[in-house]
């Protein structure tokens, strides 16, 4: 059953507030895909001023305490902690291009988790990535993003990908 | 080169003051894939009353909305016309998984483009998705998230995908 | 047909593109019903620095530029005028406790009409005379928002109230 | 007195550091009355997809999470639940037009309650219904946004009606 | 070292998960100079209905509470208390022109410390009356906006202005 | 007289329907006042990443587009360029510490000018590198935020500092 629908089927935010105040983080990674052109201009661009990924990393940093104002069944939330890390890759044989990697790692002491908070992080840097290299490349695309590990709460630990 | 960048490498909001308004369109389109049960209850949930949709349909409205308050170097547009659809697909060669494909088209006169629009639709009514089914699935992914399309503007057509 | 719906009743904020840009006001009206010594508070209290009506007033204006950011598929525009007024009235026939007037008008040069605007602003405005009184008096109601009047736009002038 | 003003008259959030976080929840309602056609393209909007009902209580939802961007004076809030509900109504003796009855319930756990979080995702459900039906029915209107009850916290239970 | 940059010198939220809930309070001040004509206006736009202060104030109380959307490694925090006060002041020794002295105190209950959002809260109201005021006087310059004290959590008291 | 206020001192958001729209520019400047440890970690962390300043500007270019949303009575505008400059200075006559001079121009085709835009946008920037330096050094000050000229609308050209 999907919880964020009633039993007719309607939306609603659930009832966190029997839920005790627990430390919790949440990890999430995704991909943007770009023309080796595109990469060289980022990787020149991040060197020396950086300004295109620091541009990203506080997009996503910002985004992620703008989590319950976008996503409307979310609930707000004290963040206490938010990163955001890029890697720049090479083309290799699960990537036929090279693409950022973009990691977001959010934490809160509150009744509910914040993986909602890290999709978005990671989802608001790679749109500020296309964005500022859309110029170049117009055939970017954003990939992968998904939840890779959560910790604390009720369901305990989960660790999606090692 | 980046336009969003100087020539010393830092961020600034390019200059659009000198460009006609004109009209203009954008189509992005993205994919959530999810196990065949988390699309079961989607498809169950969105009949009769729909709201697994439509909320994710409202959600990618009112972000093109947000768009130059999320992504630090987007113009401000007076957006003329949304439309965020869903297509619910099982799974096929290119898809190991059952996935909704998102399509979200933007539309503005004005002096510069909405594809960041049409992306950041896409983007949030796909993190909204994942929202409303996460306690079911947290394996979902958001991908495959681009441009279609882009008409209007010193550019002028640009068709990515027939 | 409810022009925000398409054919499969799907939510869609609707192409105003190919409507010209003209001059639009709306005028929207409401009332805030009270008991007579919340009213007496509210008298005595806009005298001398008048915060209550002034903070009501300016969340009104705020709220008007808020209008597409609240209401899911209202455009967004460039208003250009936001005017919140507020009358004291004793009871009378039609109301049987003290009762705030407020009116809101709104003005724009666009491709679409501010009626949502106006009411936005009014209601907004009523909400905060109900926050700042609501110590004294929990039973105070919002009511007879609606509409009086509204100029510009393909429909012409609208006149619902003398 | 008026606990939002100080002395002087002044406006300012009053001090709720001193009051313990307790469980709280309070519901409001209103109504929306229209013209029969009105509600009859409202029925029918609601089925099968119910977009209309669904994007009211989906922005209700989220302007509950708002009410301290909105109301000048409202302490941030960290919402642990809103439902918001609809009924369609015939006419009646107190209701000269078929009317939506709007209800929407909020809890948390904070110091100090959600009267206006309830109040706000009413109002604002109650505009997104106008909006939706505007192009149909321009003489709607927003009456007896009230508040119904309300629990927790030093004044404890309140209900106004039963 | 500076805790808001990792050893990379990368833009993070620092993690305050932590540290104890404690009740700390910020106090900030600022001045607006501007010619004696402006002062006048404001003097006699004070009274009776003070609508010049009266929105800078509610200006300052918002934008506290918007501290963390507007400040990038902002945490976002359960403000208890917002209180924002203005003096008008003649020309003195250390001061050439007229001025109005704006001091806002801000509470909360949180893990972290709210000077930023006094500082914020300074900053918008001088903006504002800088607004409200600029048709007469572009030369108004908003000037020595400080801290002032600040008390509760790890680093104590903190008296920086007796 | 205060243009923002009625002929009863009533704050308004001023008709704006009339004016043209022409284009307009606004240079505002501010400074940060800081210890000499403090612009030396400045200094250093602004190279090789350059993240302090880099947050500090995409600070303030959101933050001119929020403007709006932040000052009461500022009419909304399609901004059409945006660039915040930063100029870090030892002591000099006029300044007995270490300082960092921030400079905003934004740019517009609009009814109304946007001299609020530039200078939230050098105050909301300064706000940042408090905010990223204060763990170091809480008694910097914000100080001389003021505008440097303004072109365009009906009162011209304007250079208060050449």
């Amino acid at each position: 059953m999907l919880t964020h629908l009633d039993e007719h089927g309607r939306a609603r935010m659930v009832d966190v507030g029997e839920k005790p105040e627990t430390h919790r983080v949440a990890v999430a990674r995704g991909e943007v895909w770009m023309a080796p052109e595109t990469m060289a201009a980022i990787r020149e661009g991040s060197l020396p001023k950086g300004d295109v990924l620091a541009a990203a990393r506080i997009a996503g940093i910002m985004a992620a305490k703008r989590t319950p104002d976008l996503i409307p069944l979310c609930h707000p939330l004290p963040i206490t902690r938010v990163q955001v890390d890029f890697a720049l890759h090479d083309p290799d044989e699960a990537h036929p291009l090279p693409w950022v990697e973009i990691t977001a790692q959010v934490e809160t002491v509150a009744r509910t988790g914040v993986e909602m908070e890290a999709l978005t992080a990671v989802a608001v840097a790679a749109l500020t990535i296309y964005d500022m290299a859309k110029a170049l490349d117009r055939r970017m695309r954003l990939t992968n993003i998904r939840l890779i590990e959560k910790h604390g709460g009720r369901s305990g630990d989960l660790v999606l990908e090692p």
